[in-house]
């Protein structure tokens, strides 16, 4: 059976700004889809939405057939209803595999479910980004090459105020000298977390091969191999064994 | 310098429940801070706050006053004011130390903090509880006895809803069968949290000097070594070194 | 593809105590072994080895074919040559699955990959064990009862000499009032690391289906997905990227 | 009372290389040993000793009287004697910490503990390493820069074969484009373990101010605040409770 994935972004940048609209004609949701089927073929199932479609896109029904939904955001954070935060986090907690990308780092889903500022430093300046491996066996890192090299990337900068992740799988080296924690790896309830940095609306990021690779490695280790179930809310009960 | 200590109880219990009331005359942040001073002498500063008070008793600058915070509740999670939660978590991720207490687990400071549904099981029978160090070399653990022996306690079950702990100090054993993950560490932002489980209004388990051990070890353990700063949560500007 | 699974035992007690011999008489090894072939079928593709055969049936080419290797040992663990441990090591840094079951605990090759005492705390009183899942999403965890119930077996306690798990998968209660932690997962190099402490020479335990549901499980999360390599040894050369 | 430090060195370069006797004149363990006393004065007690001493200078005696052992080691690590590994090893089994430098990723003790390859990538050319901190609150980190900058270091590069940290606090990053995890902290048994990078036989860095800063930081963070006791190796025996 497939792996239903959704792939949400924030679509703000794409119809106000023409350099983006000619990168991602698409939208960035549609590279990411593209990318997705591109490499997993019929191992997935791949729809889009977007913070404009009615409740954003991710209605109880939409969560419900979601096996794994992958997060782009960057100015429109605050304009997404914590009732679909809400929706989202429970649907986590309950098994479905979540990737956070890029600059989702500051969106409501993550801070909430990791509890932290989530806040990073970062320059705006083009740099080569180079992402290093440190987790060689991990499922993530499966093919990717020793770095996977970005020739122009938003630079992101440590401290990044995480929790500490589960299972680090990438660092990557900044041409400007910053490092970043840009794989991060988390089990929240009975659901999987990967958080990605590469990926930006300044740059094609969202083409590159080993990106895409990455990408798709990361939806297959987050899918729940047993369905998404209760988030053990209720569990909160007389035990009864 | 002592360690400043605010120790917070929703007190709701006490005033409503004559058993509660005769067994924790001064509250149970009474008996708690009691036990803080009485390990610690003027290690500590030991100030206490309850749910009634103005702004629940944890105002900014009563905040900006304390080093550890300790924390109980039971009935009233709900009705603690989601301001003063997000300022807590403010001061937490900047350094403040957090001892989460009992029933806490599902105080709206701890679910935030987690970002997780932190249920649990549990049965009110009265059951006796071991409490075993599982990291002998921790703080927390210094003198505890292997087990500690809770005579009659509350039980609670797992699996607890919870991020894996960053260390993992007190594994609880309960006659009923039951097991559970009675002392956790986190680190999260500049701050330290300690979840621990033994204590009930329902049972005198704060007058236990091993109990009363267990609390003093995770105050000084939380305590902020270099104060408590800014939470990072302006670091999301360019670098500039 | 099967896993392929080489389940190793000592046999030690098998050919000496006659209760054993008539507990398990194709040894412990022969029904882990039948354990896995029941509940896998063709997934999996199982052969036995015991201290007796030559180079304790874990030659180079054996080990080449071995995707997970299971180890049963109590009394005989410093019967097994150095060179065969140092060969287990380099395969499971290189990627291959290792199951280390029960007394095992002690064995050279997971004090090896440890690097700590790995001792605990036992007593041999036919007590009931529960196991209870504290990772209620992980795989080995998946379809298992909360808790599990081991009639009889022996009890090992707290503190248990290893290092934190990577994940914490099982908690056991004894009736007798000990917690143990049941089930660690470690990643170490490119390979995975499961230990298991129910089962022992004493107790039936290895015809328990839901053991048996855990030790199969645990073979398919330890099996290599991407093969089993070079354990990075010969990665100390200077970078060439 | 101070805390009680032996700094090791296997002094190799420094008899037999005119450069590195002209940097280190005291050697590498002499200026290691002034940092240390510079930076924490009569909280510490530092000697030193050398692979060319009686036991390595490692005698029972020495070490029941050392609180943290600190490691540098590069040309000479198979001439240190197993025993006197062990004897160490269980030394930091029991509580006393260990703090490896630089190229003692490689030694005996640290791959003892560890139980993992330890094997990096590198390259000898003098590129400018910047230290950033990523866990900003914990105690190693107290004062250090941001990043901490490294005019010229040999470049260490990832996969570094080490166990996922129990606490990562710094990761490099190299002009060349190496990042690499270069502070890692681990509890083992009852003892702490910090690895830290920087520091070559090749370049001037246990000089440098932050550099001296780090390591007297990890000193304090390593010393057991409750003294150094039995490994546990003696627990694996029935319990009593």
């Amino acid at each position: 059976m497939p792996v239903k994935v959704t792939v949400w972004s924030e679509n703000y940048h794409e119809p106000r700004e023409e350099d983006v609209r000619l990168r991602y004609p698409d939208g960035i949701h549609g590279a990411i889809a593209a990318g997705l089927t591109e490499r997993l073929g019929d191992r997935v199932q791949v729809r889009t939405a977007i913070l404009e479609d009615p409740e954003h896109g991710l209605s109880e029904k939409t969560l419900a057939e979601t096996d794994v939904l992958t997060w782009w955001g960057h100015m429109a954070h605050e304009e997404v209803s914590d009732e679909v935060v809400e929706r989202v986090q429970q649907r986590v907690l309950g098994g479905m595999g979540l990737l956070v990308l890029h600059s989702g780092h500051y969106s409501k889903i993550f801070r909430k479910l990791m509890g932290t500022t989530c806040s990073l430093t970062w320059r705006d300046a083009a740099e080569r980004e180079l992402v290093w491996t440190v987790a060689p066996g991990h499922p993530i890192a499966e093919g990717v090459p020793r770095p996977l090299v970005i020739g122009e990337q938003e630079t992101y900068g440590e401290p990044f105020g995480i929790p500490e992740p589960d299972e680090l799988v990438f660092i990557s080296n900044f041409s400007g000298g910053e490092v970043f924690r840009s794989g991060c790896c988390y089990r929240r309830g009975l659901g999987r977390i990967f958080y990605f940095s590469p990926g930006d609306q300044g740059h094609p990021v969202y083409y590159h091969p080993d990106v895409r690779r990455v990408l798709a490695n990361a939806v297959l280790w987050a899918a729940p191999a047993a369905g998404v179930g209760d988030p053990l809310q209720n569990a909160h009960t007389p035990i009864t064994w």
